[in-house]
Formats: C-alpha cells, structure tokens, sequence
C-alpha cells in the first residue's frame, strides 16, 4: 500500500530549519498504514532534510556554523559567476546534506528518539514555497 | 511483507565506528526475503550511520578528522551553552551525517562492495546505549 | 512489485560528477511501476550519490571545493600510510556523501525539481567502473 502526499512549506531564508516532524506524522495516521517506511524528500535543488534535536542553539546557531564551514557564503563560486546569483553556498550545502530520509513506521508511529525531530534545512538566500513529498509505503 | 528488528548497540565514545554489517545481513537472512530494501536508522541525535571500508586507519582516524573539520570539538556551541553540556558538536555532526541508509536486497544479499561496510558512527561524549532499527521490505 | 536494474559507469577522475538522471528514469519506464520509491546504491566506498542542479559551475568547481574543505587531498590520512595508497581523501567524502538516495516515484515519474538532477560523484583518484543499483519498489 502507498500513500503521497505534499507538504506545502514557506521558508524565509537562508539556514532556517524548520521542525516538519508533525506534518509528516499527519500524513502517516491518515494513510492507514502501520508497518512500513516514510520517504521524505526535498523538491528542489537548495534545501535537504535530515534529523536533529530541535532547540534553538542547534537550530538558530550550531547547524548554521557547520555548514558556513563546509561552503562559506563569502567563498568563490563558479555558479554565482555564471548566473550572476548569489546562492553557490546554498546549493554546495544541499547537495551534500541530501534531499531524502527514510523512516522505518512500527506500529503506526516513526522510530524517532525523543529528542530526534525531521527538519526541512532552507539553503535559498530568498523566501521560497517548498514542496516536500511525504510518501508512506507499508501494510 | 515486512520484518522489522531493533539492534541493541553499546557504544563507548567520541567518533567510534562500529560495523554492523553482520547484524544487518543476520536480520535479512532470518526474514525470508529475496528482493527488496533494508533500511537501517539510528534511533537519537547525535549518532548516524553509512558506508565505509572498515580498516584501521579510516576508522580510528581520517573519518573523525573529517568530521572535526566540520564541528570541531573546542567551538563555541549554543548548544552547550543553553544546556550546560558537551556535545553541540555531536548533534551537528550526526544531523550532517544522517540517520538513515536504504541498500537494496538481490537474491537475499545486499549489494555492498568488497570493502563496504555498514558503520553506526558514535559522536555523543559519554557511552551511550543506541537503537538501530532495521527493517526489511520486499518479497 | 520490485524491479532491479544495475547501471554500468565509466569514470574517469576524482570528483568527477556524472548525471544519472535519465538512466534512472529509463529503469522506471521499463518497470510498469506508477507510484513507489526507487533506491539509487552505489557500490562501493569511494563514490557517493546526491542531487544537484547540473550545471558546469557547481560540476566541475564548487562541489568539489567543498569536499576539499571537509578533507582535504594533501592531508595527513592514515589510509594512506597503511595501504600506501593515495585514496584516504576519497574515503572520507564518500562515507559522508552517503552511497543511498530514494526518491518516490508518482505516476510513473520521480518526483525531481526542474532543476535536481541525480549525479554520482567519483572520489577516487584513478578511472573506475562503478555499479549503481536502480531498484525500483511499487504497484
């Protein structure tokens, strides 16, 4: 049995990381599907997902830091030189974050630890309307 | 049809990598199916797993230079901060890592290389008891 | 209904990124399957698999800077010394990269942006044959 379905997200900017968690466990208790996987995955080339505990230090500071160290803002890109954009960092960081999670469902509920939530990581220096798609695969 | 099966993982530091491949092809080899995926997800937030050729050097080593590239240990974390604790940089690098990884299954084995292995890649400051959940789904 | 199809590809240098988009569309095309998940594995632990907007800036320039940053080709790998090799760098990318992606499949098409293309990205520092398994998982 597999059930899509799209989540419709607006970001602001650039390293937001937005909590997801609830929405992708909405679409879980709406499918009727017990045992299985979720695919979470990203439409777009400028945002990934993965799991982190969400508290703002991690979210608001410690995350950013990582990734401006992997593809600092201020760093030369062939990308912004080509498209006269300003988004080479953001599309550096998406790539190697990943645009999709897998979730194992037992029971009805995600393996998720307590303190272990699903995040949307915005990497676009603009407002964007993201596509998220959720898609439950099980019995 | 789906089998599901949690690892039960005593880890005891910083950046050990541990190699589950055997308890992951256990788990396959006791769930009779021939074709399908297994995914394995590290359950919590400051642990992650993926591929690695298991050898000495890799593992007791240039993996954890990586990573201390990316979130070195001595940065200033909010995390730690707000919490009074010390592992901001163990969340980071697990959220960069990810806690989930999808191998297909032929003819009831994974299709890992040579010298591929399944790693958990323990970055909390203390030992920890981990959760690895893996579930098969195919036919 | 699970199909599996493995891509033969030639590469030829270190960080070399190669759009494998269309072979994985092809896969899904011959497989009758309208909604699932299909599961893109590299095998082996040199290469890695992601999206990202394929474009000459980001392929052959930024990228590439990026995981200089993480680990870099001139440091000090203990791989190396053991094996007397000159690969520890590409190890180290690849176990980061991840060799997993899933992407869900709706109405016979993966749900990609415009502008996400599926590349694998070779880190290893000589020409290789590599085997990315297609497997593709539905009704």
């Amino acid at each position: 049995m597999i059930k899509t379905k799209e989540l419709s997200i607006r970001t602001q900017k650039d390293c937001e990381v937005i909590n997801i968690t609830d929405q992708v466990a909405h679409v879980i208790s709406e499918s009727d599907i017990d045992n299985g996987i979720v695919t979470i995955f990203n439409v777009g080339s400028t945002a990934g997902v993965t799991t982190t505990e969400f508290e703002p230090g991690l979210v608001n500071h410690d995350l950013k830091a990582g990734f401006e160290r992997l593809a600092p803002q201020s760093a030369r890109y062939e990308h912004e030189e080509t498209w006269h954009d300003d988004n080479g960092h953001s599309h550096v960081r998406a790539s190697f974050l990943g645009p999709s999670l897998t979730v194992p469902i037992v029971r009805g509920q995600m393996t998720l630890g307590t303190w272990q939530q699903i995040v949307l990581i915005e990497f676009d220096t603009r407002p964007r309307d993201r596509t998220v798609v959720c898609q439950v695969m099980g019995e």
